[in-house]
């Protein structure tokens, strides 16, 4: 099991944003909407042993679970329609507090950054990306690595310190600032290319 | 200099497809619309070192020269209306035989595969990625490597034969297939971080 957190600061919390301007009304969801590319699809392919959580303004939680979802389509304006739909059920996790389904593997919950935090240091090795952590070529990946990245601007002051807490790793990817994606499509290729051993228990 | 030379046997021809249908009626456009973010942007910054041919169903290329591009932003539906703009000068290609520049930094000229790989022969080594190549983790990078990769279909028989006839190298970068963007991607992390020292010298 591989799984990514990603905090995003400035996208939508409605989904009454226009497809056709993700980047700007919509607060960057075209960065989002390329991270769920790049954590689940390979060529013709899907990547079932993943799970990636989106932690919208500390607010939201919308997580995607690889081995549940059906549809899901490389291009960003596909994957910013089923935002739209995960969002409309905003109001639903809100009045309710759990976790709500819209399309198949697909969830909101009325969560922050914490409760993301304390369940993934539960199950798994929180590994937070940072400019001047472990060269990754000397990274020796755990069984369950979950990594913890900001969107197109750094992490607050409190991220960074709540991740910290946590984290297990830190990792440098790259002498080059990447983008989110970028980063994921590179920690996926150091685990398909490192003898990574897939987790094959119960992830929970 | 680092190039990427990328066969697209179905984008669009035309300019008059919709931008809200990269995927559908522009033939697959997006997956050009990413070669172009992997290969061009970094977190707020642009890789000026960068040039990318695209070769649009054999007839026509479409160039994008790093150290000129003024403008990309790293969204599909943006960089899809660049590609709308440069096609709309495919006629004056067509007609001038010349290349001819749209925005800056992108050109559009009525050429064939053949025509990009024979220069491409002569000003650097060409690399041709495959299942069967070498690992890449025992690549030697050369000074100034030219990648060439299809879009989201494989090469033709043909491509092949004319890839192979010309490549240095023949490079297995990952043991699943991976999008083109992502290999993209990939190849300039292992540049990034393998001691490749960036080429200063005059590049044509």
């Amino acid at each position: 099991m591989r799984e990514f957190i990603v905090t995003a600061h400035t996208a939508a919390l409605s989904h009454r944003f226009e497809l056709n301007d993700l980047p700007g009304s919509a607060g960057r969801m075209d960065v989002l909407c390329r991270c769920v590319t790049a954590a689940f699809l390979t060529s013709h392919n899907l990547r079932d042993d993943v799970r990636v959580q989106f932690v919208l303004q500390n607010k939201f939680v919308v997580r995607f679970e690889g081995s549940e979802l059906k549809r899901v389509n490389p291009d960003e304006r596909s994957t910013g329609s089923l935002f739209q739909k995960v969002l409309e059920r905003r109001h639903i996790a809100e009045r309710t507090g759990d976790e709500f389904e819209s399309t198949p593997g697909i969830y909101i919950s009325a969560r922050t950054l914490d409760d993301v935090l304390e369940k993934a240091d539960r199950r798994g090795s929180v590994i937070l990306l940072r400019e001047d952590g472990t060269r990754l070529s000397e990274f020796k990946p755990p069984d369950h690595p979950i990594f913890v990245l900001s969107d197109h601007t750094s992490f607050e002051p409190e991220e960074t310190e709540r991740i910290t807490a946590v984290a297990d790793h830190h990792i440098s990817i790259s002498p080059r600032a990447l983008h989110t994606h970028q980063s994921i499509t590179i920690m996926h290729h150091y685990l398909d290319t490192n003898g990574y051993v897939r987790f094959v228990g119960n992830s929970e």
